[in-house]
């Protein structure tokens, strides 16, 4: 089922940096004419969704350049280098909110935008959250933590405060378990 | 609540494609130090969750070179310079499925990846669909159309064919729609 690939001519590396990779890649289409593919390579990520027993969702709010605003996002962050998803989850939670778990369990992965990206997100449900360590933040990353119920949510949606897209899944996955549950 | 707020001393930019550009911000940070910000510019896009009155998810499968292998998404395309999102979902829907829809309404937006892009996606709802044109791709896409069960859904997800995170919303928003209906 592979008649629509597409084969590599040449690839051109554009730019290599702290984050992210750019390549043009010249590519053969199944027709047998020529294209260019623009590709950001990425390290991949990991967000957790995290609900405390006050029923509160933990998010943290932070300046995204690309967007010159705020978000208020779910915990997430970069994996490192042949990290296992699993502890960069754990790890992201604890540094960003200071929460420590008991439990931890995949919920879904998904690339961003396939179309030009290979960022690969992986969103783990974190169980028994126990709030017991301070923030370890990366020297160049300010967040402000956040404990938002059902309700706000809601609202800092409408209001585009929270508009990424694991924060929009993981509030789909909330109200889900919650239609689920009635 | 901009005390975050990350001020550019420096633009330099990369690379300007087809699709992206690509940035690299030099910031002066809310400490006042300095940090480089990796930034990828891109025109936005749209997505169309169409389901049929078979109870069918309409998708498409396609060749992703980031990845290097074939994905199956729900149809989905880059908005043009100018272009009001509803005229797009409709476009698209049209040239990669063949499917026109009665009415179609706005179900949610978010930032793909809001690290490192500022590309916003729009998801809506197509109702009322009827299969009566060809299909109209553009010179470079290859796309498969298939119509999937709630079930086949599910499977594909789990074989990872369906990875990606507007069609993984889309899935999830399907479950939703569903367990309400119960």
């Amino acid at each position: 089922m592979n008649t629509y690939e597409e084969k590599t001519i040449k690839r051109e590396t554009i730019f290599e940096g702290k984050i992210i990779s750019l390549h043009v890649d010249e590519v053969k289409l199944p027709n047998g004419n020529t294209s260019t593919r623009e590709i950001v390579e990425h390290p991949g990520a990991v967000a957790v969704i995290a609900i405390t027993d006050e029923d509160k969702m933990i998010m943290v709010e932070q300046f995204r350049k690309p967007l010159e605003h705020l978000l208020i996002e779910i915990p997430a962050g970069k994996l490192e280098k042949g990290e296992d998803p699993i502890e960069c989850a754990k790890r992201e939670l604890g540094e960003e909110t200071g929460y420590t778990c008991e439990q931890i369990e995949h919920v879904t992965s998904f690339y961003t935008s396939p179309g030009f990206s290979d960022e690969l997100l992986h969103i783990f449900l974190a169980k028994g959250l126990k709030k017991n360590s301070h923030l370890h933040l990366d020297d160049d990353e300010f967040v402000n933590l956040l404990e938002v119920s059902y309700e706000e949510v809601q609202q800092l949606i409408k209001e585009q405060k929270i508009y990424d897209a694991k924060s929009i899944y993981a509030v789909q996955y909330w109200q889900l378990i919650k239609t689920m549950e009635r």
